[in-house]
C-alpha cells in the first residue's frame, strides 16, 4: 500500500474542479426531459445532436452534455484547471505520461481542451477557458451571488457533484489521476488479496469528485454514474417521492453510504445511465494531510452506513451495458 | 475598486483552512458548559486557565480555545498552511509586510506558529503542525471517515465554519489577508462613497472563512462572532428551539443572509461573545476565476435574504464590549 | 374567564373539519397563477367567474374557491360535518341561534349547505355532501392512499390547514363557533383588562382550524389569512426562497409562532389576500380534556417563539383592505 | 369484504386516543437507558419493578411503562376515552362482547381501567382518568403550550404514535376494536384468498393508532412494535445515525412505508422489543367518510414506497420471541 497517499507527490492545486460530463443517450428527448422536468435542470444550449444542461447553482455554461448516440455511454468528462498556467503544467505532465491524445478546439461553453485516456480507456479533458452561465430574464436569480434562479421544479438539483467510473484496473486509473493531474485520494477499498476495489479522488475540498470502482464484468472503460447534489437529506427523500410518482425506477436507496457518507438515491434515466441524487451536507475534507481511509474486505461486508447491503447491480451494471 | 479581486495576485493555495480561535471569557465555566451542553462540542484538553474544544467532525485537536480573562475578547485566531513549505513562504511574506510579530513555540494541539497583527490589531497565527484528534472509547465514531462520534446532544454542531472580525478599516485588514496569506475575496460591500463596509475572504472552497465588517463604534481590533456549522437549515431552527428552552438570548435569526446565503442564528454565550450556528448547505465556491460579488449601499438596505432588517447591534456589539 | 373552556358544553364531534374557503379577488388570473405555479396547487374546475383549487393531499374536490370580485374579500368559508345527522343537529342549533341565514343548493364539488353569519359578520357554511377529488391521468398518485400526485412544483403545499378571521369582537365570534358548532378552544389571548385579543378553535386533533384575532381598525367581518400546510419546517424555508425568486412580497417570517408553535411564512397573493405557508409538524391536540392555554398581555410582548416581534400590519391589514 | 368499513356502525368518538403501552423486559435497566439516552424520553416515576416514561410532548404522566419480566412481552396497552360517559358506554359494549375481563383500580398516572382481551389474546385497557404530566424545574418548557422541555438528547422523540400487534386472526381482533371501541379502519391488506393480512385502525385523525398484522409463526397474542413520532423525516435519518453510533441493531429502514406512508426506522431495544422511530409528517385522515384503502396481494409484492422489500423478520419476529 505504498501508493496509498493523499497527495501523490507535492501538494498540487492545478485542477480546480470537475467541470462537466458528456453522456451519449439512445433516447435524447426523453433523457433531456428527465434532467429538466424530474431533476430540475435547465438547458443552456442545443447544437446538432447535443443538449447542454446545468443545475441551478452550477456557475458554468453547462455541467452535462447529452448527445444522441446508438447506445448509452460516457463520451468524456472534464476538469477545469486553476489557471492557464496550471493547464500548461498538466498538459506537459500528460504528454509525458503516454496517455495524452492531444488538443480539441473547444465546444459550446468552453475553449481548447487537452484530451487524454485513462489506463482503463475513459476519455478525459482538461481545460481552462469556460463560459460563465448568463441568466436569461426567466432564470435570473433574486440574489446575485447565485448562478441562476431556484427552479422550484422536480428535484431541484443544485450542482454537479461527482462521477463514478467503472474500471477493470481501479489502481491504474486512480494513480493516473493522482500522478498526472495531482488529485488527492481520500478513501479507498483494498481487499485481503491487496486488490483495489474502489478509490475516491478529489481536486478540492469536496470529499470526492471522481469515484473509480471495479467492474465485475471485466469490461474496460465503462461508466457507473453521475451525481448531482442537493442541500439536504430531506431533498434526497423528496427526490425518491418524485421518482415514485414519475415512474422512474429506483435502483438503490435512499440510504447513506459508509464511504464518504453521502446520502444517496440511484435511478436510471431514460437513456440507461445510472444517476445519483446525493447529499454531501456540510462535510468537507479540509485537512491538507488527510490520511486516506482504507476500507477492508471485512468492513465492506457490513453494507452501507445504516446496514443496507450493496445492491448486486452496483458491481455489474454500467454504461454501455454489456 | 481596483483592488476588488478574487485573487490578490497569482492563485495561491498556501493556506489550507481556518484552524482555531482563542476566546477570552470572564465566565470560563459557564462558557464551557454552553459550548459543551448547548452547542454539543467536546473538550479535548484543559491546561491552566484554558479549555480546548471541537465539533464532532473537526479533525484537529481543537478549533476553539477558551481562556479565562477579565473581559470577553478574541485573543487570536489561526490558519493552517497546506504544507511546511507553504508556511515558510507565508512567514517570509509576513516578515516583509511589517505586520509580523514572530514565532511562538506552540500550544496544546499544535506546533510552532508565526504571529502577526492585522492592520486593525487582531492577532493571527499561521502554523503547519497540528495534532489530529484521537477519539476516546466514548467518542470513537462508528464510521472511521468521521473525526468522532455524533454526540446527539444539544445543537450537535459539526465543525468550525468561520469567524467575523470587526474592523475600523475593513479594507486594510482584508488586503493584508489577501496580500500576505493569499486569501480570496468572494463578496464585498462597498457604499456609495467608496467605503468598504464588509468583506468575505476564504482560503478554500468554502464561501468564506473570515468576514470583516465595519465597527460602527470606531474601536479597532474587536471581534464580531465565531460560527459553527450544522448540515441542514432544519438544524438551525432546532438550535433556536434549544436556545429558547435553555434561556439563551437569541440576538438575530433564524433567517438567511443575502451575502453568502448562510442560514443563521446568532446568540450570546455566557462570556459575552456572539456565536452563530450556521448552515452553508452544499454551497461551494469552486470557480477559480470567481468574480467578487459587490453589494451596493442600496442593495444592503433590503435587509437579509427573506427581508429581515439587519439588527442594529450587528454594527456596534463586539467583544470586548465598549 | 368563565367561558374559557375547551368544550363549550358536552364533547361534540359534529364538525369533522374545515372544508373550504372562497376568496374574492380583483386579479383572478394572477391569483390562480399564484396558487398554481407558486404554491403548487391544482385546478379542479372552473365555473363562471370562479376557479376551484386544492393541495395535493386534500381529498375533496376543492379547498379553495377563487372568484373574480371588485375587491379582495372572503366570501364564505365552510365546515364539513361528521355525518348527515350531525348536519341536521348543527342546523337546528344554528336556527335557534338567530345567526342562521338558510340553505343554499350547493356548488361545484358539494351539495346543500346551511349558511350562517358570525356575530362579526363572516359567512359560514356547514355541509355534509362533498365530492371526492377524482385524479386525472396527470394527477393520479403512485400510492393509492394519497389524494393526488405530488406536484414537484413551487411550494408543493399539502393541504388546507386553517384560516384566520379578523373580528371586532373576538369573543362573540369564538363563542358562536363553540356554542353552535361545538368547536374546541385550544389557545387564547386575554389582556389585562379582560379583553379577548385572539382565539384558536378546532373541530378535530389539529391544534386549530380557525383563528380569530382582533382587528385594530375596528372594521367588522374581515379576513386575516388562509394557511396551507407543508410537512417540514425546511419546506417553509424553501417557500421563502421561492417567494424571493418570484418577487412575491414576504410580510413576515419565516419564524415560529409562540401560539400553536406553527412555523410560518406570510406573503400576499396578487389579489391582496395574506396567505400563510405553515408547518404544524407532528403536533396534535389529542387530550379530550385539554385546558385552553391562556396567553397574557405580558407574555405576548415577548413576540414570537424565537423572539421576532409581531409585525404591525398583523393587527391592521386584512381583506377587504380599509 | 362486507366488513371492510371505515366506521363499523354509526360514527363513534368515544375513544380519544391510544394512551400507553406496558412492556415487560428482561433487561429493565438497559431498556430504560435505551429509551432515555437514545430515544430521548424522560422518566416520570418508578414504582416497584416498573419505570414510567414519556416523550417530550406527551401530555400524560406516561405513555410507556417498562416492567421487569422474565421475557420481553407486551403486558397491556390502553386507550383513553373522550369523557367519563364514553367510558361507561364502551364498558357496556365490552361486557356484552364476552371479551371483558373487568376493572382494575388504576396505576401510577391513571385511575380505574376496564380490561378486555382481543380475540387474539392481547390485554387492552380503556380508561378516562389520567394525570397530566407536571414538569419539574428541569423539564419545564419555555412555551406553555408544550408538555415539557425539548430534551436535545438522542432521538428526541416527540410522542407516542402507534403500536403494532401481531395476530393469528387479524380480522377478528380488528373487528373487536371496531365493533366494541368504535375505531375506524383506514387501510387493510387482503390477499387473493380473502385472508386479511394486516389492518390499520384509529380513533382520531391520525392515520392509525393500532396496526394488526399476521403472525406467520401462528402464535396468538404477540406484539410487533411500538412507534414514537418525530416531526421530520430528517429526524428519522438522524435517529439512524444515532443507532449506528450507539451500536443499536437496525432491523429495517430508514425507508417509507407504502401503507400509511410513514417514514420509518426499526431497531431492537435491549429487552428485545422492536421499536420504531416514525415520521407521519402533516398527514391526517380528516374525511369522515374515508374509504378504507385495500391493498392486494399483488400490490404488496412491490415492497415499500421507494422499493425496499419487506424484511422477512417482519412476519415472524415479535415479542415474546418464539
Amino acid at each position: 500500500m505504498q501508493d496509498v497517499r493523499f497527495w501523490s507527490g507535492e501538494p498540487c492545486f492545478d485542477i480546480a474542479h470537475l467541470a462537466h460530463v458528456e453522456l451519449l443517450t439512445p433516447a435524447l428527448d426523453e433523457s433531456v426531459r428527465f434532467f429538466v422536468d424530474i431533476l430540475g435542470m435547465t438547458v443552456s444550449a442545443r447544437r446538432g445532436n447535443s443538449v447542454y444542461l446545468r443545475g441551478w447553482d452550477d456557475y458554468a455554461h453547462h455541467t452535462l452534455k447529452l448527445t444522441a448516440g446508438p447506445v448509452a455511454a460516457m463520451e468524456h468528462f472534464a476538469f477545469r484547471t486553476s489557471s492557464p498556467e496550471a493547464l500548461e503544467r498538466r498538459v506537459a505532465a500528460l504528454e509525458r505520461s503516454g496517455l495524452g491524445l492531444g488538443w480539441i478546439e473547444g465546444d459550446e461553453g468552453h475553449g481548447p481542451a487537452y484530451r487524454f485516456r485513462t489506463p482503463d480507456g475513459h476519455i478525459v479533458e482538461v481545460l481552462w477557458e469556460v463560459d460563465w452561465y448568463q441568466p436569461t430574464p426567466e432564470t435570473r436569480p433574486a440574489l446575485k451571488n447565485q448562478a441562476s434562479r431556484f427552479p422550484a421544479r422536480g428535484c431541484n438539483v443544485r450542482r454537479l457533484d461527482h462521477i463514478n467510473l467503472f474500471a477493470v484496473d481501479v489502481r491504474a486509473s486512480r494513480l493516473a489521476l493522482q500522478d498526472y493531474l495531482g488529485l488527492r485520494l481520500t478513501e479507498i477499498i483494498i481487499f485481503d488479496d491487496g486488490s483495489e476495489k474502489g478509490s475516491w479522488v478529489t481536486s478540492n475540498n469536496k470529499g470526492y469528485e471522481v469515484a473509480i470502482t471495479e467492474d465485475a464484468t471485466g469490461t474496460p472503460g465503462r461508466f457507473h454514474h453521475v451525481c448531482y447534489a442537493v442541500d439536504t437529506r430531506e431533498e434526497v427523500l423528496r427526490a425518491a417521492d418524485i421518482m415514485l410518482e414519475s415512474g422512474v425506477r429506483i435502483e438503490y436507496g435512499p440510504h447513506k453510504h459508509a464511504i464518504q457518507q453521502t446520502v444517496f438515491l440511484y435511478v436510471y434515466e431514460p437513456g440507461g445511465h445510472r444517476v445519483e441524487i446525493g447529499c454531501p451536507g456540510a462535510r468537507l475534507v479540509l485537512a491538507p494531510d488527510w490520511k486516506p481511509v482504507v476500507w477492508s474486505q471485512e468492513e465492506r461486508k457490513r453494507g452501507q452506513a445504516w446496514g443496507l447491503p450493496t445492491v448486486a447491480t452496483f458491481h455489474t451494471y454500467g454504461t454501455p451495458p454489456v
